[in-house]
């Protein structure tokens, strides 16, 4: 027995605080970064992309405009029409990390996430959601080399962002009561230690003061639990520790709604609802989208209670390989009914 | 650029519920564990090996009793006396969870921590704490392989021995500020993934019910938390995530104090003292120490305020080389003042 | 100092034997792969699709007929197309394998080579070269989870195949002058335990009796220096322990001539005329090149002097980051004035 | 399959060659070592201490002078009476290093090998030859983080030292066989991937040139094949790539014969007797013996025959749980029978 112990890959930079973003400079030269490639969105690259540069001393860095929509067949062209990075940075929201995780991927060069919201977890997680072939994709990469988070910048996101990263995150508590479920199903096995990590994430979370979703001490927990879920999936080599039948329910509706909402707002919603049909710390749930001003928010938006019909009883096939409680008849039909006639959806959706 | 990720090695088995002690067999299968050593000492081989043994239908196990105070002289003439075995498994309190762990890592054998008490983080820790040439010593070892912790078992240990747990855990919060500290004065760096664990652990406990101190739902996030805590200083490489200035005080009482008390206890109260003196979360603090009944059990103890007085006194020649809050003359002055005023302490010591 | 080891990435298969191709169910037993895709090209499947299949009892096994000069494009398309397998098999010549080895890496599914010649390294190492955007590219993927060499399959490939294999790996001795050569420019750093790896795998090659390239002892020297060379450079992290000035000529060829001719074939005879321009070591190379029968077979192949002049001439620009002795004039000369002397080269070439 | 690939640790530090000894400053500053402990024998302090000293600007250098037949309680007494250093440094033969990869094992702290002769593979291997209550005991300690290697200074050693060096390397021709042999039997596994390590170490070294054994050229050879053999033991977790029948010869002569010699020594006369049972690679074995000047050596050094036939006899007990060809009573006898009939054996044995 040669390596009795598991490994696991974690980011070697973790820096979440407030006005980071300046002081990137330190970062590269402890990890030897002299040439650096930076990918921005247009908001991003208007935002910060000279301050940045003027605040770097000694390492060269070249910026690029990424598009939306990123095909992987031109995220690999690009990548290998480049030089050699000594590392690839993203800044922006999801669409532009996972460009940068899947070119960084194809390279094998180290990749560093700055994410200017919280609104998810695909900053601190191993794959990337993209377009092959015009469809909509999970592409496998890479754990992120590093996450620097800047307080300053996540807090000045507008609201709906953190208040979609709130949904993602409440979801790993229905994920990991799905997989435990899959488990006694005999479809999967819960690994210890992923479900440790994503439940102490949430856990720590639930918990925190939630009066101001703009305080760093808030945003800071959030965004670090965010990434512990990351890291979870990492270890249990799936996405099960932070994603069960509430992420069904968002896909169903990526893929059969006229008008998809933003990920970690569809997760939220479907999460309370699974939460209810679970019976499983629903109370809390709804403790915390309200105090956040989720539900609030959610009123202002346009969801349609069909599109979420719809979605559930659309979700098993997303994954059919996997078992949740909406694998089951029995509590698709109660979280239809949930839907139905719950006072708190009736009033926020339409 | 070779190896950019950092590596961690993490237990490969990590089971935490109620009567997984008589279910050793599936967990052996599954790691291919044929011949094991089990150590007990003489409460927990009186309560367990018999039926342990019966429990286990193919792999074969060989028990031992272990004495207390063990010299590490004498721990690796016995691992070296006896066979090569697939795991060495030690079931009891701290003490022969170090004899295991240290046997184990002389072999380099796989080591499983069954814990019989939550009262301290050593479980799930790569320390042991041993004599060498009769002076208690920490002595670097190995991860644990697994750790099985028994809910039935850990709940019926005597309610002083989860206390002390609880001192040990909650220890985390002044630990991790006294990094912080340390940090800002240049003397070390904190590593922002080790601190997240360390953080994500206690924060997570200290917002879960505690009405009843022996309720599962309770010790599991106990027992889970402490490992947790265990996994960060795998990845610092050092104890800074969970063991600070109160961990400082703690170790002189044993080094000076006539009678000292369990760790957990010293280090419980050492840390409701260094909240105050650092004025972070002290009201946390006091809430979760109330609530258990941390401070009443102290109250039944004849803990004597002057061997505090002298251990805050002595603590910074405990390790020269680090820089907490007890380090300046300053805080330490404001400790023991804190020590001579504050109305909980006059009330439970002596 | 948390990792102070460096821990390297090696294959979990390494099957060099006669027969093993039929004796596949033990290995996947072994690995627990249930469910196999396996790669094919027109001669392979062809010859072994059906008693491949056939000796298999439990796993299921799905094939693929992959057609050459793949694009990555095409590659990742069909990599997405196909359900989750357990692993992904490639049996054929390099190009196959290249297919392979990228689709798994693109699916992060573990890699099989099944090499049913020993024409180049390519089975071993973690590149693939493929087609992006119509241009010939070095691509990065993962380093193979097996490698399984049937030498019955490898004794009754075409000599040619053999000798390019001979060819490929004796550029392991010019290669690493050149690195060494680098490394005194300061241009890079020689990775001692890499350079050890590929030196003594090629020593133990040049030192194997010669007189019959079919015989199964040659070819499981052959076969496993080829591997222990792509092991380097994955220590390495880059090429340079197995291609320097040499593979920038056949790279060059590749370029620019009308008909290249096979990789190992090409790299053959530019070791051996750098060999002479290094004067490292050129006795040997003429010994093996001579005794092989390399040098007959270059003889019947219609290699064309006026392409080597022009790819010596054009070689620096290739890779100019690197410094290996044609990034000199001096030494650029040299080969000229050799390609044009020497007396073994005016009789083999035209 | 979150881990499908094997990780192997391997030295972060490996130099061979000339005049290295007075320029590790060079090597510290690289890996950041800025205290060391450095342990030395009577003779290598006499020799290098002040050299030592003096070539190094700015890591600062604690040296002790180490007593030879080290007890592990003692080395862990010495190991937990000094300060922590970045790293522990021995210089000398097999016995200061076996005492300083102890001590650095017990501390955790990296560990580098500056081997003065080439007599054995210890200088690279992870386990220790040291005294548990005046027993010599294999104990398992970690992988050297370093091996550095004056190729100045192994060339002055006695010539015994490196015809023991060769004896030793010589060995994993018949550990090989052993292993396979053993294999077919079901005792154990062939590791595929450590095989090839030891048999490319050892075929690339018997093809050198052997008639100066004090050649830098031979001895860079035989040092760097040392280290690969020590590296594949890491790689299977067991001795076994270059330990057979014939270290079980030595093991017992060290433990029955009232002067054991040199364990290289002991190790290539049973090397040769082992070849010839079991009719693999004898005559090879016979040519390196004898252009080396091991044979010739021999004579000198009053080895007595009636001691290797007590000590074939009681081979097998050494490791019962083996299976090699003296644990066969035919390949024994035959052995027994070589060892009175073998006309160079009788020249050179008394």
């Amino acid at each position: 027995m040669t390596n009795p112990i598991t490994n696991i890959p974690i980011p070697a930079i973790l820096e979440i605080k407030s006005g980071i973003i300046y002081n990137l400079q330190d970062i590269f030269d402890r990890h030897g970064f002299e040439n650096i490639l930076m990918l921005f969105d247009s908001f991003t690259m208007d935002q910060w992309e000279a301050n940045i540069k003027d605040s770097l001393s000694t390492t060269k860095v070249d910026t690029v405009l990424m598009q939306p929509h990123a095909e992987v067949h031109d995220l690999i062209k690009q990548a290998f029409s480049i030089k050699m990075y000594d590392a690839i940075v993203a800044v922006g929201g999801g669409a532009v990390i996972d460009c940068g995780k899947y070119m960084a991927f194809s390279r094998q060069t180290p990749f560093i996430s700055i994410p200017t919201s919280a609104s998810n977890d695909g900053f601190a997680s191993s794959n990337c959601s993209l377009m092959i072939e015009g469809k909509k994709t999970t592409v496998p990469a890479k754990v992120p080399y590093g996450i620097i988070a800047d307080l300053d910048i996540i807090q000045n996101a507008p609201s709906p962002f953190i208040l979609a990263g709130v949904g993602d995150l409440m979801s790993n508590i229905t994920a990991l009561y799905d997989w435990e479920f899959e488990d006694r199903q005999g479809v999967s096995r819960v690994n210890a230690f992923a479900s440790m990590l994503s439940k102490k994430a949430v856990n720590s979370f639930v918990r925190t003061p939630m009066h101001d979703i703009q305080d760093p001490t808030f945003l800071k927990e959030l965004v670090s639990s965010l990434t512990m879920g990351g890291v979870a999936t990492i270890i249990s080599g799936n996405s099960a520790p932070i994603s069960g039948s509430e992420h069904l329910i968002s896909h169903a509706l990526d893929k059969y709604a006229e008008h998809p909402h933003m990920h970690g707002i569809q997760v939220g919603i479907a999460t309370y609802i699974m939460a209810n049909v679970q019976e499983h710390r629903a109370d809390r749930m709804q403790k915390v989208f309200t105090r956040t001003g989720f539900f609030d928010h959610i009123k202002t938006l346009e969801v349609k209670k069909a599109d979420f019909k719809m979605a559930i009883e659309n979700s098993p096939e997303i994954k059919p390989h996997r078992y949740t409680y909406l694998h089951e008849k029995k509590y698709q039909r109660k979280a239809l009914d949930f839907l139905d006639q719950d006072p708190i959806l009736q009033e926020i959706l339409r």
